[in-house]
């Protein structure tokens, strides 16, 4: 089988349950023989975790918009080529705990950055690459930061306001609405077993398109 | 005197004599009572300084050119923000060890990057911030890297070939060449003295417009 693997990202606000429903879709994959590369971002290469450490860290909280998306992308592009690529061209299957979706929701709408200026960076600096099947997990904020919170102190994201989370999820949303043939929004509300087999299922039709 | 101060930048390859010069100037002005701020590249800033420690690490030798470029301008955006506009409005003068030139020389020429997209950057992520004066310290590649050498272990950066600085070189004389307003180019294979001599006389003309 030389085909190609399919790239499958997670996407959703804080708490959405993303790290939760990677451990239930790899269980998933594992039982079905899917040989996976399980990737988060950022992070996945050396550069990948030297920028999560310098954009997670509280103590920068000064990073203007345009560096916080310009490291974002920094990061990602190396995870791309280093890793994704080679992967799928491998014909593995990539399952990535988040991808440039998360750039127009938090670097865009939630610190204003232009949508052509991430789509110019999406272009060159991740070589074009998109996701197969994005499963986005949507979640009222309320809930997300509730859930998230049991975990201690919040990085520097997390200490955002509940304004900028909103106008997270609403891009998310936006985002999903305009391409649905590559979302499947999940209601993650749901109990985790819920929003696994949800999962399970957008994932389903992959397995039929590769039969 | 509520006057903007004005931008200097020094450009050049490995050894060129950048620093040398630096300090130089530095007490030419600290004579003549400006109110300077020195600045280096990429650096300046608490984000600044981790960038460095990324892109000259040795380790990470597998970094995209891409992801290379966009971590430059993350710095360099950050310190353009953080510091130099803020000194600038204050009528400080700024002098700056490299800026945006170094990444047409460097990530353009040296590395390939297209310089239309080295362009947009600077537009965006450097709020189009311009040098008053670019100082470029022009040097044969055979001569900047035998000084260079006497300072130990080579960085990620100064491990390149010499088809790599002489494209560096070459970049760096063509915009000079396309800017000579902007540019004065300097011999650096000259001693130090007279290096600093030809700086302080393009300075001058900054005191002339001044007055
Ligand atoms: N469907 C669910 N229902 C209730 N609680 C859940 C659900 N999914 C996850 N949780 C719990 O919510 C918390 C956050 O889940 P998780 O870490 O998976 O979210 P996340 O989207 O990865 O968050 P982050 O964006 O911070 O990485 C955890 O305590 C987890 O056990
Ligand atoms: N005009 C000069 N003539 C001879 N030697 C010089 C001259 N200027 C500097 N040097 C010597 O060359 C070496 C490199 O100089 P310097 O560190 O100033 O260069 P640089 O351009 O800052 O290098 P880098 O790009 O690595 O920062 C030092 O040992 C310095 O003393
Ligand atoms: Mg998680
Ligand atoms: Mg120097």
């Amino acid at each position: 089988m030389n085909r190609r693997g399919y790239f499958i990202t997670l996407e959703g606000g804080e708490g959405a349950g993303k790290s939760t429903l990677l451990a239930g879709l790899r269980d998933h994959f594992s039982q079905r023989g899917v040989n996976l590369l399980q990737v988060r971002e950022p992070g996945g290469t050396a550069l990948g975790e030297a920028v999560r450490s310098i954009v997670l860290d509280p103590a920068l909280a000064g990073i203007s918009p345009e560096s916080e998306l310009l490291l974002m992308f920094a990061a990602r592009g190396q995870l791309v080529r280093e890793r994704i690529l080679p992967a799928l061209d491998a014909g593995q299957w990539v399952l990535c705990d988040r991808y440039v979706d998360a750039s127009y929701a938090y670097q865009g709408a939630g610190r204003g950055q232009p949508a052509d200026r991430i789509a110019e960076l999406e272009r060159w600096a991740c070589a074009g690459l998109k996701a197969d099947l994005t499963l986005l997990l949507d979640l009222p904020v309320s809930i997300g930061r509730a859930r998230a919170a049991g975990r201690g102190a919040a990085d520097r994201i997390e200490a955002e306001a509940d304004a900028f989370f909103e106008r997270v999820r609403n891009a998310y949303r936006d985002r999903a609405q305009a391409e649905p043939q590559r979302f499947r929004v999940i209601d993650a509300s749901l109990p985790p077993e819920q929003v696994l087999n949800a999962a399970v299922e957008a994932v389903a039709h992959l397995f039929e398109a590769n039969t």
